[in-house]
């Protein structure tokens, strides 16, 4: 496959930017944990975790890119095409994806600061159900036959439809537990959640659609990206708003 | 020996997990030590240390990987062969298992807190035969010739039995003397040490059967991927665990 030189500006910007927002969140988060009441930092360490996986992950995405994708132009003007004995390495997003997602509904579960056996029952349902749609997606992103990805792609919504249906309703019912300052930034981050990780699948489908090929690649990595953003960093953030609300509260 | 593309992936992204996953649980510890009472710290900075020197390892054994296989087809599709002038440096997981299992085993014996003449009484008797144990593994694993490989490999086993009847033996003596709260998660660490300790002969012992030359390899660098992740990184997080059920028990 070939990129345009536009097609290539945007998925190397897009790349830059979850890098930066991913660092420094950690960053902002690492600054500000004195500041929340130490039975939440768990949460905050967590996010801080995924955050700093990520950005590492994308470190590495990024020069991924960099080294597969090659223009012989003055400037790097005009076409970008593969370069000899090196490719893209989609699977980085899965070695993130298989240590963050699960880490992603830890975050959430502790600062719900549950009872404990309602936590441990709700961790043990989602994260091996997790693990399992991350490795099950896994070959299917790998394969050049569409067949195999439909096939995978397929096998892994079930694993994330059952996560979005446990979430959806024990955490409603849990949000009756939960200060008066925060069910409704709790009740909202569910939409979050629902909003981000529903990018993922379309994404991955994005290949199989009969769209132009390289249109559709870049498409799905701006789309990988942007629900990056939004399933770590800005759902951190939110969680570091929740944990300094519980604090004063806590007070 | 050459790679199909597939087996190359494979064995990049389990190199890849492993360094994710020992850089960051090591970025965990750091960031959650001050919740653990000094008197269990000890157990917490060795988990760190091991965890970083396994990182830094698998950054070299991820290097020489890449460096020890090319393609020569765009896209790096295609068949992947030995590069001319450098070879995989097997070498450094002994290297890494020279310095870390000693320390695996220093981590434990912190974390029980036995009394110091039952400690050191331990630590006399498996430091050594760890030790032991890797440097009589390493000719074997070096070696090209299978019966070298099989002889090392067999003396090896003697130090590694030896570590496994002192731990079994003498750590389910202590458990009874260990708080109520930390007791189960405890006796299960142990069959985690042989679960995970016990894959290492086995992916040794991979090149000897007569599988097709790179699917036994393949297997012995997964193999030793997962191992190396649950015997640091998940027993890392067990022994966290333990403190800091330890230290609310304390406080
Ligand atoms: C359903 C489905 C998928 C779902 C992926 C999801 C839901 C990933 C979530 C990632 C997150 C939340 C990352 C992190 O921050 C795959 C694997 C693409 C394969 C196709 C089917
Ligand atoms: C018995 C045996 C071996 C055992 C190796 C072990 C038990 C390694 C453990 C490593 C750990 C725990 C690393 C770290 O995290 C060798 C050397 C492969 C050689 C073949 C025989």
């Amino acid at each position: 496959d070939t990129l345009t030189q536009g097609q290539y500006d945007t998925v190397y910007n897009f790349l830059s930017l979850v890098i930066a927002s991913q660092l420094f969140t950690a960053v902002f988060l690492v600054i500000a944990m004195p500041r929340i009441l130490p039975r939440y930092r768990q949460a905050i360490t967590v996010a801080i975790v995924v955050c700093g996986i990520a950005a590492y992950h994308y470190f590495r995405i990024f020069d991924s890119f960099k080294e597969a994708f090659v223009s012989d132009a003055a400037g790097g003007a005009g076409v970008y095409t593969q370069a000899v004995g090196a490719s893209f390495n989609e699977g980085y997003r899965y070695v993130d994806w298989l240590l963050t997602v699960p880490l992603l509904l830890l975050e959430l579960i502790a600062i719900l600061a549950l009872a404990r056996k309602v936590q441990t029952s709700l961790l043990l349902r989602l994260l091996p159900a997790a693990a399992l749609m991350i490795i099950l997606g896994y070959p299917g992103e790998m394969s050049d036959d569409n067949m195999v990805r439909g096939i995978f792609g397929l096998l892994s919504t079930i694993p994330f439809l059952y996560i979005l249906f446990v979430l959806f309703t024990q955490l409603t019912k849990s949000l009756a537990s939960q200060p008066a300052s925060v069910r409704r930034t709790l009740s909202q981050l569910r939409f979050l959640i629902l909003l981000s990780w529903g990018v993922y699948p379309i994404a991955f489908l994005l290949p199989i659609l009969n769209i132009e090929g390289s249109d559709a690649w870049v498409a799905m990595q701006v789309g990988y990206s942007v629900a990056d953003i939004l399933a770590k960093a800005v759902y951190a953030l939110i969680i570091f708003y929740v944990a300094r609300m519980k604090s004063y509260d806590d007070d």
